[in-house]
């Protein structure tokens, strides 16, 4: 586990000059993201741990349900895009190999993963099948905005579902149903499974996954036992508008913004029949294959958890997204007795299974604890001269800041591995 | 772990039409890829296991010398591109945005890295670093081919490092010589380190990691204690050309194909200068930073497995990529007691560390032996109506196709499972 003083953290004192959502400032201030372009974001390296670390809450739920993990390429020929009907879509990236040949961008796998679903599939007894992949997307965004929530490429984890017919579909849909609402569980983020527009995608039944956050682009719909996207609350007939606001059945509807992290959509057969994607069934007649597609984004995961759980000192995050368990902060410069102590706390650490950051830089006490502040670790523990009196190492719980019990400093290494251990269960 | 039954395993008796190498051949028999253009390659659910092994050991070896772990865009804005020289590359993707906007696609990313470099870093204290990703990498091949070994999109692991000088930048350097060099220990492969043509790269140095098999498109020399790039020993003093072929200090030297797999180069400042990357030295001078760029590919890495080890029935898997470790076949169809027996062996190896892909299709003996050989587990494990009467699975190690002493199938979980344990231990 890293020592800051070998570590790329950049911490910021001032916000990005453009900067108007929250997670959008504090992802840069915390050094967890940096900027290449208009939409075009690297990672850095503490960054990409919170992404990661959604990424492997969405890999193991998606295993669970049966999910066979593949990859298919970003760079695509359009032809099967022009089949679909999607090749003029704006926000498509379109561009031309040195022979000529139209290529695109892919901004989801449809297309993709039907072409090979025609080719591989064969028989009933091929289905059903549940595919996805953790793929760079690339869309020609209009107004790339807000950090990472907007971009014009990002990581998404998308599945695709293959079924004999509308019931096998249905049944898919659900287990994604659970496998989504688990994903959002285990984040720790507040969300809403609403039901979604269809639009253009076909009209079988869509659900989103919002996250409520100011600097959601999405509105929802709120009452007691129930939530909708607000278009499609408004096409309800039980809902109307009052005054400033809206009902649902003489009830007053709260209205909130949102930032959508997933989506999941039954297709029907809207990719399978131009693609051609067939079975032969049990009579040996041909039919097309029924299909569902399932979007969730890592990165809107991360920055909506930002989003929700920020104070004004920095990012407070969920344990399960947290880029390191621990922020152990050194106060003494090297060579001190109390310095000593840290390094001896850092390695025990090192051997246990959470995971630490050891801030061993040669700065003083105040600029160490607003990094820490800022990167919102769940736990701090601080080993400096007053430890050494105390014989403890103080330990600040981020969400709150919040002082509890310290750590005693000269305990083994095993019974202060089973304390830490405690304390991490104890941490909400 | 997966059922045959479940799993996208699409194997094929006759070649794809255009195919000439051996890799090519047998990942697309054994259902490990898919094309979906030319030089654009699907991973199906077995080869990106393969596939994410090799990510999984250049992970591991990275990180051991300090490496940090982000991501960076494959779209990118053209302007540093442009600061590098290196727009003009034939082979580099270029398009523009809807708003006329020039950009591109990476094929590397050294402008990235030091364009990140020069905003982030700024003291002396700020360095060494070693910044890694495993990104996508785009790159207009005019003659794509080989299956994934010559592709227009690939996944590679490229890392960069960042010092202050000259001796910094070989002691990073010589830290990824061992990675690679353990990397290349680790997946079982043949391989040699050769100094290569530094050629327009810079000349302070590069090495190139060779895996010696027919459909390598590289040429190393080798004598005794010597491996060398074609290329670079012709031009040494101490080789002559003789007759039909090639001497070193009077000794014959052999010249064999290869796949390069990986490649390191010192870069020096031919980055950092048109990039603004410097910092300030003790004295509070300012100075370029020294950088090396190091890439490996993990796709290459698996092709040149399956070239190195083939026999005429199929992949033989070296342990540390294959993609899974066991292949059970049940023989005998559902409910009966041969089926039972199988299905409670695969409950057990399910439990156990050892990863199983367990066919319990309902097909005949040959076709599910067939498709095992080609598939290429190190071992495999039948259950059938013989193994009833002999009270043991049988067991075959495929590297030679060895059949070896069978598994007790009346034996407890825990025996069974050490058994198995040790069974594998012994497999080379």
């Amino acid at each position: 586990m890293p020592r800051l003083s070998e570590y790329l953290l950049p911490t910021e004192k001032q916000p990005p000059a453009d900067a108007e959502a929250l997670s959008h400032v504090l992802m840069v201030r915390a050094g967890l993201i940096r900027q290449m372009g208009a939409g075009m974001w690297s990672w850095l390296p503490a960054g990409w741990r919170t992404h990661q670390r959604a990424v492997a809450i969405i890999r193991e739920e998606m295993d669970a349900i049966g999910g066979q993990e593949m990859l298919m390429p970003v760079l695509q020929p359009a032809e099967p895009w022009r089949k679909t009907g999607r090749l003029d879509i704006e926000e498509l990236f379109k561009l031309h190999d040195r022979k000529g040949s139209e290529l695109v961008l892919a901004m989801t796998h449809e297309e993709a993963v039907t072409f090979h679903v025609a080719q591989l599939v064969r028989s009933y007894r091929d289905l059903p099948l549940i595919l996805y992949h953790f793929q760079v997307k690339e869309r020609d965004e209009p107004r790339p905005r807000a950090g990472v929530l907007r971009t014009r490429e990002f990581i998404m984890k998308d599945s695709y579902t293959f079924d004999r017919d509308q019931a096998g579909l249905e049944e898919r849909y659900e287990l994604h149903v659970g496998a989504y609402d688990r994903i959002m569980q285990r984040t720790g983020l507040r969300f809403y499974r609403v039901e979604s527009d269809v639009g253009m995608m076909g009209g079988l039944g869509a659900h989103e996954y919002m996250a409520p956050c100011p600097a959601g682009e999405d509105e929802i719909a709120l009452a007691p036992g129930y939530a909708a996207n607000l278009e499609v609350a408004l096409r309800s007939p039980e809902v109307s508008k009052v005054g400033d606001g809206y009902e649902l059945r003489g009830e007053p509807l709260s209205v909130q913004p949102a930032i959508e992290v997933g989506n999941i959509f039954m297709l029907g057969t809207r990719y399978s029949e131009p693609l051609g994607a067939s079975y032969l069934d049990e009579t040996g007649q041909e039919r097309p294959v029924w299909m569902g597609s399932y979007g969730i984004g890592p990165a809107r995961i991360v920055a909506a958890a930002v989003e929700q759980f920020a104070d004004e000192r920095g990012i407070s995050w969920p344990k399960a997204l947290a880029p390191f368990d621990v922020h152990l902060v050194a106060v003494g410069s090297a060579g001190t007795p109390e310095r000593d102590a840290a390094e001896r706390l850092y390695e025990i650490l090192n051997a246990s299974e959470l995971e630490v950051l050891y801030d061993d830089r040669d700065a003083g006490p105040g600029e160490k604890f607003a990094d820490a502040e800022l990167l919102g670790c769940p736990l701090r523990l601080t080993v400096g001269r007053r430890s050494l009196e105390s014989g403890a190492a103080e330990v600040q719980v981020r969400r709150g800041l919040k002082d509890i019990e310290g750590l005693p400093l000269d305990a083994e290494p095993g019974t202060l591995q089973r304390l830490m251990d405690e304390l991490w269960r104890s941490v909400p």
